[in-house]
């Protein structure tokens, strides 16, 4: 998918939400489990309910291999139901020397068909290379996190930037705003701003929304561009909203609620992109 | 596997060798493709020609996930047919925020059996610990990598320190020599005396030997402790030493070599504990 694509979907719908699929199998309402494949009819469901109001779906890896050859299996069948309008990130966190990325690289782009990948920006250039020679898929590189633990190393001081900063500059000058987007933690909504000044063109993938603490509302505020740039994530409090018979209905409601926030953002600072 | 059985095996066997299954289906003999399943019929002669001179396995995640569900099917065959002697290695490069990294550690650590598993440290502790609570159970935290991108970040200097180092006295604290391993690359061999002050206790892992031009002796010399801390992972060298019907027995003769220098090695650094 094309930057000018996403940025038309994102126009049309209204939406810059995307549902995380960390689907656990323990925390699935108890009546899908006498399916044959319960973590992929819980997906099936989800999309469902509520394609209408994102404009892709994000999932993570980890849930999925949890379960073995029967999760792998789960994760191959939801990357082929989501609909090809929607932007698809297998939010998977991977790099390693060159040639084994390409092997990752291989194993997203192709294979599942994924429209971007987050990797770790740890090991540096080469490991980065094999996902942005992909043509029309996205890179998303982790830059700021949402967990605690980004304290821990991501905001160590470098000179006059932190850790994470450097990493922003840097890895910026291996791709372009068309191929390459960063992951901004939504619970660090504070420095935003100051993050915007050193990328003010890429797209952001903000996960940490709603059961995370992250505010929508402020970090909309902060991150928008005039041609958008931003694309939240929220898991748990669309895709758990119910653990009863009512869950998909309940996660179509929940995606709806974020989309309309986001409908009233985007009429704030993109009023001309919208219809 | 404890550190002690660890240790044990490497003095019985007079060998700190890992044969690193990146098994790639583009790379195996032609003769091998009209098996079932290729790879897997790859690495389980690979390892019957290899078991006697190696004290373990690395298999790196990508090449399997490369394949999709048949992938992910001969890497569950492959982990399976380990010998319970051996020590297990996922490189597998994982991490994320601390719930989606408890799914990771599942699926490595009771879904495939593995001993051990290599993780990002970019996130910080929480991305770290749910790896770490496993009884029994090695997490291997990326320090000093081979590839030519180490020198992007992992070498940024902080304060005194490049960051791998602080980030080797930031993890050490997190577990103990006997739950916690770092990647060193073989290819910073000029470096390791400087790392051994930081993190006198800790095994090592090192990959790069070989087709990286990672240096054993060099390595050997620099790293080895009194009860060992060195586990020297060998890949291409070994298990693509030929394409043709010997595959196995090449591979074999290979790992034959290397054991026969750790050997030596061994002798001039613990001669008290071979037998």
């Amino acid at each position: 998918m094309t930057r000018k694509q996403l940025v038309d979907a994102i126009l049309k719908k209204k939406s810059y939400l995307l549902v995380g699929l960390d689907t656990d199998i323990n925390k699935i309402p108890p009546h899908l489990l006498s399916y044959p494949d319960p973590v992929f009819e819980f997906n099936r469901q989800i999309i469902q309910a509520t394609e209408k109001y994102c404009i892709g779906y994000k999932i993570n890896t980890a849930f999925y291999e949890a379960g073995g050859i029967k999760g792998w299996s789960a994760l191959e069948k939801t990357f082929e139901i989501i609909p090809s309008t929607h932007f698809k990130i297998a939010d998977a966190k991977r790099a390693d020397i060159g040639h084994t990325s390409s092997q990752y690289a291989k194993a997203f782009f192709e294979h599942f068909r994924a429209d971007a990948i987050t990797v770790s920006p740890y090991m540096g250039e080469d490991s980065i290379r094999p996902f942005l020679e992909f043509e029309n898929k996205w890179t998303i590189v982790l830059g700021l996190t949402s967990n605690p633990g980004a304290k821990d190393f991501e905001m160590l001081r470098i000179d006059q930037d932190y850790l994470f900063e450097k990493i922003l500059k840097t890895t910026s000058a291996w791709g372009s705003p068309d191929n390459l987007m960063f992951v901004i933690g939504a619970t660090q909504a504070a420095m935003i701003r100051g993050i915007r000044k050193i990328t003010p063109k890429h797209f952001y993938l903000v996960p940490g929304v709603g059961a995370q603490g992250g505010n929508l509302q402020e970090i909309s505020e902060s991150a928008l561009l005039e041609d958008v740039g931003l694309l939240i994530n929220v898991s748990r409090s669309i895709i758990y909203a119910s653990d009863g018979e009512d869950f998909a209905a309940r996660a179509g409601n929940a995606a709806h609620f974020y989309q309309q926030e986001m409908r009233v953002e985007l009429a704030r600072k993109v009023p001309s992109g919208l219809e």
